[in-house]
């Protein structure tokens, strides 16, 4: 068995497993990191190598937050969670004189490869809630990037003209809205006492606060009308839905398989399928295995 | 020289032309359908079929509004602009044992077709502005169709939550309020004494008419969203905007080529390219002689 070394940068930490898409994960864990800085990344990167060094690896993937650029494999643009990443490579992360082959991606790109590998779909839109809104977009069976590696920035697609601010400094975007710090960020500039709180607590709290769940049921609505418009442009065979805020249930994934449809041109509607992520919250490292796979030599 | 038939299949009359890419088109011209009925069409393609009989043309390719599922090559869904041919499939408009091959495609998307190859981009999104919002999206250099043939109907992705009745039978779709038939419904619905009036006087009328401006205006700015939406999705290497009402100036190409940017991420602000359709209103017959090139063997 050939295996592959995944790592999944997050907003708190890094997920990394050993494996291939076969067998599998044959080891999974996380560590979070201390602060948001190039030495503190590269110090989890170096603890990560260490504990796996007996492992016979045979190249890395890495998923990042941020948008890739290609073939540079540069971050650019702002990088609201990472600000410090920008203009850096993810490849930076590994010693010097690193021998091993790395391959690296948008983390939502990873997180939809892993998705279509699992659901042996060559059209899937993949699509992350939490902290900020991931999308990435398969097509044909590979990830789609776009001119220049920019594609799929989903969560900056604007939803609601001249609404609501987003970390991006653009106004009305989907990340404003359906991504957890964007909500956060609603709740506190509204006044309500709930922004501070953990995730499970917002969503326990909910069914109590009234104008708690009229916030997050807007934010589900407009992930629902933007669901529809990447159904209705892409004509993909399933859309899922992953990520930390999904998995806690912050949107009814039941509601969305519902409620799409209703957005969908006609011949679209029989086709729309819907799922939540099968990989869960290794989405990001089988997809970065995968990567592996496909271009380790 | 090789050459061929393009049809493209308009909503008020066929236009056609023989050539190919390399040299241009040899002839071209317009014919006005009587009604729209199966029958009426047929006479049309007769009619084009014993006026290029010379010409030595080896295959026709055919550009059709609505959706085209694939491989069959039916229009499926609702048809607003040509109702009779849902469920039907362009070839029928050829006589019974016609022996060239034939190729089909959505008009929007032979025009991006063609805008693709004059613009040497092999990532490119056409929009054409007329009685509806046609879109085609060109990928690595060739139509994007999605998984079932339903892909880039960028004129029913929702703009507006509950927004404009759309012919679609959605609320809010992009076509409700940028296309011209979108402009008149909402001219007619707010009792303002424009909608009947032709393309070119609405246009002038504009400068005069307080009401008038801010209607087209609210189509401008919507399509203008629609574009960024596209290109933070997408990261194509151009958009080009085509149609008649384009051509007509409806809405100022220099505004637009000003305005996306506003709206689009970082990254994707320094790469935004935007031309109005070169092919004029003969892309949709040349991207039908493209498909011919691309296809006949």
């Amino acid at each position: 068995m050939k295996r592959y070394l995944g790592i999944d940068i997050g907003a708190s930490s890094f997920k990394y497993g050993v494996g291939d898409s076969k067998h599998g994960l044959q080891c999974f864990d996380t560590i979070w990191f201390k602060e948001k800085s190039l030495s503190a990344f590269q110090e989890v990167t170096t603890e990560i190598l260490d504990r796996v060094q007996d492992q016979g690896i045979l190249s890395i993937g890495i998923g990042s937050p941020g948008t890739i650029s290609r073939p540079e494999g540069k971050i650019v643009g702002l990088n609201p969670n990472l600000p410090f990443f920008s203009g850096l490579s993810p490849r930076e992360l590994l010693p010097q004189g690193f021998e091993l082959p790395v391959f690296v991606d948008n983390d939502a790109n990873l997180m939809a490869l892993a998705e279509a590998d699992l659901h042996k779909s060559s059209f899937t839109i993949g699509i992350t809630v939490g902290s900020g809104i991931g999308c990435g977009i398969v097509l044909g069976g590979e990830v789609y990037h776009g001119a220049h590696g920019f594609a799929s920035e989903a969560g900056h697609c604007i939803m609601i003209s001249d609404g609501e601010k987003c970390s991006c400094g653009q106004n009305g975007c989907l990340e404003a809205y359906s991504s957890v710090d964007g909500l956060r960020r609603r709740l506190e500039r509204q006044g309500l006492p709930y922004h501070a709180l953990s995730l499970p607590k917002l969503i326990a709290l909910r069914t109590k606060e009234e104008e708690l769940d009229r916030i997050i049921s807007e934010g589900e609505d407009i992930l629902i009308r933007a669901v529809a418009n990447l159904v209705t442009l892409l004509d993909p065979q399933i859309v899922v839905l992953g990520g930390g805020a999904m998995e806690l249930g912050l949107y009814d994934i039941n509601k969305i398989k519902k409620a799409v449809p209703q957005y969908l041109p006609e011949a679209h509607r029989q086709k729309f399928h819907c799922a939540i992520a099968g990989y869960k919250n290794r989405a990001g490292v089988m997809g970065a295995i995968i990567l592996c796979e496909r271009n380790t030599l």
